[in-house]
């Protein structure tokens, strides 16, 4: 529950990357929250604003160290940081009472071997871990408004689930030969300096990239085996797009014998048709990343050439919205029995 | 003033451009506003959000015809449209009672000489124009509040005249030899299927244009030339940026020898202390458009090269935005006596 | 033959697209090219490096009209002209004993009946395609070489049917289920005015296009299923990537269970090993797009993910050179008896 | 003069920016160029080609360490290295006879304590600074042919120089206030991982850098000052523009009342009239950035508004190319006494 004034306290824990900015543009216009405290080791004292200009005039709080006493109080603290962190800070604030949404990794797999194995470190706290709930509103809403702990899913593994759920709910595609092939906007790498995410590197220049394996896999394929209760055998490549923001996701499934005579628009339609931010456009359309641009709806089309036994189902949605910070707000306002949308009722930015 | 409700009754004629759909996108999250016509004779009957997918879920309405009588039963209509067809339209809706938003030229130039000089047509109501208001708030706020037809400002000319304001106010600067190097993002140039604005063609390119003369020149220097009391010399280079939205001016000037000891910094402070959509940046400063993308901020920085004689104010604004459509809600909330910040609080998307 | 002094007189009809201006870059720069002529009917007069001023300097030419004489003078007449043009004007060009290289489709596809459907215009000279060559020259070397008319392929079935050749030669993967993921740069959609393809529109965004059906789905079919040896399904998705040049093209095969043993890295290299512009790369490798950027060298890669029963084929090329302009060329140096590196040697521009 | 086979063997320091990478597809396609050596302390062992994928094929070198004995058996050493590196190794190399050019800023500025001023280091070597030759070719071709040492310019310098060359040499214009706005692409900034020039934030964005101080506005003001035979005040405004290759500058001069009767068009063609890598192009003319992409071709054109006191000479050029490498290797060329042009007629990448 929020608190008696139904204001949420917030606390940010590491908000000198994309997905930290993108919080704290939501979270300052957010009716029902109070920004309270945010952290960087290495920027502390200096305002955000002097770091984000955008958020001048929006937000006053300056960087605060980790340890300053300030998260305790907080109702809720979204850790925005690297993979590990936020499995070292759970259990105190926890204690204190306080909700956790991870935004990185820690609570996204359920089995700890696969997250040692692809993380490559221990997993340090099990038993939150196994009181935690998997951060996908449209499909875990009970457990998540009862959770402590949210794993905020990865940005892949959001299109990739429900792109398939409504066709492993119900059994009616193979699971053995399930194709992504993803392409993601650059700020999904991060604000990290690297040389391979450079204007001149990544501007005007398309590739592949994880060929070999990327942490996201593991991640979907655990929840889509979950979802078609069986084995699911998932081909992911994901490509790099000379693209800020955006991700779309295309996806080829082969249609059950037994199952060819599905609707599968009518399908989709009724699987989300509460859902205020699926967005299931016509049978046959072609979802553009700037349709999202910004804002937290994701879209899905669902075509079936010449009617034959392939499916594609073309999902997008803002990498940094529903893909991270918008999602993770999701969470929170289930959290606190806030409307599901409030915060999160912006216009994708066009053109 | 406000219908009864409070609720402002709005039409947009000619919705189908950039300018139309950021329109869209303001009032369709507008806390007074109820949209009640959008008008396109070419795309007739065709749902809003079917041209531009981003308004899915937010806009239900279907393009109609300018013939029909929706417009009349507005309180203001905004023109979206090419130069002229406000100027066509406007008596109609002015005798109906309606307010008149132009986003094109037909109100923002005082003379018509000068006006069918650039835009190569006759103006056809100069009563009208005479009656009219230049809708740069910041300068114009009585004017504006009590007229029956706004010019809105050319993009341009926003950064320049805000920009240069201050300083010709308090005649502090040489008026013979103001030079603005202005850069736009594309979205400028409309969505108009041109070459020249082709993807393949402005794409990771940059080139000067206009410099031979631009519609926007004499408007500034017509606005100049009023704050400044004497006639303004303005050299005006417009260039082209790949990227979609955005503006920044780069505005060079000498300060005259008795001015020497202004202290500049304070004087931009003071000058725009009370406004809301004027951030006056520390000394120094070099602002990026994207601080202010999908927002209607405009920033200012000040610099004084080796404290010389000479200043530097570099200006940012959302082309589309504080450059033309959210200026326009600007000034409809305005004229109907609303919160002017009421529907333009949005924080800008970054990155 | 090329004509005595080795130099082949060329003439280019429609000059004033991106394959145009692609040829005139290549060929005025070819060591065994005289540039005689090019045409266009809109641009009559107007020298060819106004329209294209990187040409000052390099090309002297200006646009005559097609009627002009010169044509039936050259040695060869390259059309860079919507589809239909080349049929109605190269009985003329060959009855003159001018060889022929179409970049459009007219002479790609064997079947007129599906050029007839998806062209949606009659084929005019059915005697001519039979006699003419599909010109992808790492497979049709022989035919290309006695050839009067080339059918230079379209920029995706380069891509796919290369990719695949070394497979379907040998039949090792299951030809039911070939899924070809495309993503290809702006340019692909040449250099007409149209709103889809405006800066504002195509950049800082991604998206599937053609999922209905593209013209280039039977080209590929066709292809392959000769190469094959029988009926190849292919689902082919094509996409469009914000940047100018450049296309990359994600191929998944399932392996033959009796072709599992198979060394694919070794079958790639020794297929292309005397191949010039086919780069087969190291195994796993994730070729980038600007990796060819102006450039006509093809890269491909072969991934086997935990080598199991799945392929993955990334294939690279720059769309306007080795998709179009570059490929003719080497379909010209073959026809004339050059090395077929001639003009052709440039290296890829990075960044 | 080169060798006796007309061949100079080439070694490059540091290889493994953007300058370096250039330089090496430049020198792999030079007719007279033998690449001998390619150092990087850190890459040690790593071909080329893995760094640069476009070089496969073209370059079979691999990094080796700078200790290598290699650099002295070559003809001329390229250093593609920070500011200071060339200072350190120069004597070596001049000892061994081996000719130096330096594309860093160790050799461009001739004071020494404007050097240590903006560069924060000591200079090391202030005789041979003496004895070097600054390596605008345009300007000071008779002592590049005879130097041991070049310092090539910087990029904006080479841009403004040869902008204001014709005038200031004839002294027209007054030079207490010439302005030069200046946009560059990202890849201007280098290779190194730095967050200000990740694609996410680089990208969709414009802004001005240095306003308060460039390294490149002394060296400007240097040379300037040196033709006009007068002090020359510069305000300089460098700005970053979403493209990754390309400058254009924006330079506004006032005319002396004496000079107003010259035409200006006609001393811009004369000065240059003999210049292969000069482009005066039309007067009025607008150059874009990509007129000259990946070639070593600067243009020029000149705007004089309503016939005033004003100029505006607009210059774009390849900020990589003429900018960086290509005007190295001219200075190569120049050094030993190859056709100036030699590996450099590329034409420019357009679209």
């Amino acid at each position: 529950m929020a608190s008696s004034s139904s204001t949420v306290k917030v606390g940010i824990v590491g908000g000198t990357g994309y997905t930290g900015v993108e919080l704290l543009r939501l979270l300052s216009a957010h009716p029902n929250v109070r920004l309270h405290a945010i952290t960087s080791r290495k920027e502390e004292g200096m305002p955000v604003s002097t770091m984000f200009p955008n958020l001048r005039g929006h937000v006053d709080l300056a960087f605060s160290t980790p340890e300053n006493a300030a998260l305790t109080e907080c109702d809720v603290v979204f850790f925005a940081t690297p993979h590990g962190v936020a499995m070292a800070q759970a259990r105190e604030l926890i204690d204190a009472g306080v909700k956790v949404i991870d935004l990185a990794a820690d609570f996204r797999l359920q089995d700890t071997a696969v997250f040692e194995k692809w993380y490559k470190m221990p997993h340090s706290c099990p038993d939150i871990l196994r009181e935690s709930a998997y951060g996908l509103v449209e499909l875990n809403r009970e457990n998540i408004a009862g959770a402590q702990v949210i794993g905020n899913p990865g940005c892949y593994p959001t299109t990739v689930i429900l792109g398939l759920a409504p066709l492993l709910e119900k059994k009616l595609v193979h699971t053995s030969n399930i194709i992504a092939d993803c392409k993601s906007g650059v700020s999904g790498a991060g604000r990290k300096a690297e040389v391979s995410t450079l204007f001149s590197e990544a501007g005007d220049n398309f590739k592949a990239y994880g060929v070999a394996g990327h942490r996201h896999h593991p991640e979907i394929t655990e929840q889509l085996t979950a979802l078609a209760g069986e084995a699911v055998k998932l081909t992911f490549v994901p490509h790099l797009v000379p693209m800020i923001r955006g991700m779309l996701s295309t996806i080829y499934v082969t249609i059950k014998d037994d199952a060819l005579d599905t609707d599968f628009q009518a399908l989709y339609e009724s699987r989300y048709a509460n859902e205020q931010f699926v967005d299931v456009m016509p049978a046959g359309s072609q979802p553009e990343t700037r349709s999202v641009r910004a804002s937290n709806t994701l879209r899905i089309a669902v075509s079936r050439p010449d009617n034959g036994n392939q499916l594609i189902i073309i999902v997008v949605q803002d990498n940094l919205v529903k893909g991270a910070a918008g999602q993770a707000v999701q969470n929170m306002n289930l959290l606190f029995g806030l409307p599901e949308q409030a915060g999160l009722g912006g216009v994708a930015i066009l053109p």
